[in-house]
């Protein structure tokens, strides 16, 4: 017998490929491409089987509709979103929607006192116009004015692009929910903590809080050749060692903080000169915005002593400050008690990526859960979930429902 | 009363602007074009002026030549090169040229045992034409059969090019030096040496030795965000610890030697994400060939340690092995025994840029002498030697000559 976690993988796998995806070289599915409307088309199928009336709403979000006892009542809603990145894995986003649509499925026709939908947001990653999470925006009412007035890198404007989109209006701002009764977001961990500790599931306490810098270490560009070591002014020995001070002091910081040097640029770039400038960026996130600020403020002290000592120049420029984004403490509990009575060890995580929960939080209360995937991979074609995690999700989310439902006070 | 060297100086600086200079925009004169052909025109006037006669051999070097009192006796060949790189300093090859047209002009006259010739040669840099000390090559007779089968970035060829230059056969392996005396090549430092410890010239006991690889260090890739820090592979954590490992393994090696990490890429390269791979060069240079080699032996111990410790990849292929090219020792103590009778404090130091004088080593005896040149920087507009500089350089390379006309033996 086939599990409702490993139908919602396989469909995963289904729309991995053309006509579901917009290239034929691995997975993209953009926002508004033929894969977009290809997908939505197979996945109105399933949510029809499911027993959920389905439409499309004005900013292309792809909803079912489950009712219950009072159809009146605010809705539960359970997704996550259904585009891809370019060269993407197939679960980022579309799992936590198959796993919405088997939970619907497995109540097979009993009522809860409120309707739940599932929802698959249309765009999160910002596949295709320089805007992400446009359609959880729209839904969560959080959409600036002139937002939609983007365009993708062939000139299409958005407005253009959804008006040629089968049976959307493109009024985005009509898109927005008056209320919801919660939403849950189930999605892949797209890292390795889950994986390291033997889990399957965890609970997801909040999206991580984020500060972003951007470094310029200024030294003295020399033929390496001609100039002796102890007369250097050597840019890149001293961002060396800044980089290892952003390891170090995240490290010893502990608990969710994370501190990376992803870009790094060295000046002039030749293999016969001393570099004579470095720009590089860092990026520090915690779930404890107090935690990461005062990383960010030992890394920033570290690097003036490195670059005081060794007689080199710097600025340091705070290009971005996302504060934390907590998820509900009331629902992420109900999760929670959900996870452990379906026999798994209690762990909550701070999710160190955004997701389309951080903007649904100004909508009604969020919780998320994170479901193991293989090596921590995500944003890559070997993205791999197992069928018994995606199942052990389901049976959490099928507890969480019944918790809410019990719960209801309408 | 204007000095010898104070005029070898203001000749450089001439030089430095059009019709001398190919850009207006800052000195670039590179070989067979308009600049070079006009400041050979200069050239030629003051070599005449100094009492030589004046020849333009087939690769279009220009050669004054002072008579001695034997006529058919090998030359002393005193110079350096004409060319520049772009965006040059005035005095990178010109100033040992016009040092060398002062020596003979402060002759007023005088014969020695032994002709001297005053040599200009048109390609050191590489400056037009994919090959590099082209011309000094051609004079030592050791330019390999088709090494002049090259183009410009213009396509245009060097035989054409030379066609069209004034006065030149531009058959190079005809510009063969049967034999010669000596080679004196008189330079600027080009770094920071002799200025760090108040010296106006040393004088260069060789050419380092040279090797260079190409490294890369491969992790995993991951966002920077879920991926927790103990449980990272961060290709750049390692790469810095590797940068700093060349540091501190060349310092300690002592003596001249010096090694530079200086090209980096780091791959994805995104702000968000862990790096996974990246490359970089490591350029390991010594006077002393086993000191090279056991300095370059142990920077790759300590990076394959580094790497088996964060279980990094790593890959470290052997890009160029230059040999050292020592001066002659009997010519170099002969121009130490003339540093040191015009007042100066004993100094020898390895070259660790490569000079016409490493190709002249095929055909004679040679000797390079080191001006000290402001903050050691070269290859840049602000190249600066003073007067005094020059004039004691001046000075050394008179009693140098009247020092090689003593100890002849026709």
């Amino acid at each position: 017998m086939v599990t409702g976690g490993a139908r919602a993988v396989a469909r995963c796998d289904e729309l991995g490929v053309a006509p579901y995806s917009d290239s034929t070289d691995g997975l993209f599915r953009a926002y508004l491409t033929p894969a977009h409307a290809a997908s939505l088309d197979r996945l109105g199928g399933w949510m029809a089987e499911a027993g959920m009336s389905v439409r499309l709403d004005p900013a292309a979000n792809l909803i079912g509709r489950y009712e219950g006892s009072d159809p009146d009542a605010p809705a539960l809603l359970i997704g996550s979103h259904i585009d891809s990145v370019r060269d993407a894995g197939r679960y980022d986003g579309p799992l936590g929607i198959m796993l919405g649509v088997e939970a619907v499925a497995a109540l097979g026709g009993r009522r809860l006192p409120f309707p739940i939908e599932v929802i698959a947001f249309g765009d999160e990653e910002g596949s295709r116009f320089p805007a992400s999470m446009l359609c959880s925006r729209a839904v969560a009412g959080t959409l600036e004015a002139g937002a939609v007035d983007v365009a993708d890198r062939d000139g299409v404007g958005l407005i253009d692009a959804i008006s040629t989109f089968p049976d959307t209006s493109g009024d985005f701002y009509s898109s927005r929910y008056k209320s919801a009764l919660a939403f849950l977001e189930p999605h892949i961990e797209q890292g390795p903590v889950l994986e390291a500790e033997g889990l399957a599931l965890g609970v997801v306490s909040g999206i991580a809080a984020q500060l972003r810098y951007q470094v310029r270490i200024s030294g003295k560009a020399g033929h390496a050749g001609t100039n002796a070591m102890h007369l250097r002014r050597d840019a890149l020995t001293g961002a060396a060692e800044a980089v290892l001070a952003v390891e170090r002091i995240a490290r010893e910081a502990g608990g969710d903080v994370v501190a990376t040097v992803g870009r790094m640029a060295v000046g002039p770039g030749a293999v016969n000169v001393v570099p004579g400038e470095v720009e590089f960026s860092i990026d520090v996130r915690s779930g404890d915005e107090a935690l990461r600020d005062f990383t960010a403020q030992r890394i920033g002290t570290a690097i003036e002593a490195i670059c005081g000592d060794r007689g080199l120049g710097l600025t340091i420029e705070q290009v971005q400050d996302l504060g934390a984004s907590p998820c509900d403490p009331k629902l992420t509990a109900l999760l929670e008690a959900a996870l452990v009575e379906a026999g798994h060890p209690a762990r909550t995580l701070v999710s160190g990526a955004g997701h389309d929960t951080m903007v649904m939080a100004s909508l009604c209360p969020t919780a998320m859960l994170f479901i193991r995937c293989e090596g921590g991979v995500s944003h890559n074609p070997v993205e791999a979930v197992t069928a018994e995690d995606a199942d052990a999700a389901l049976q959490v989310i099928r507890r969480f429902i019944d918790k809410l439902g019990a719960n209801y006070v309408g």
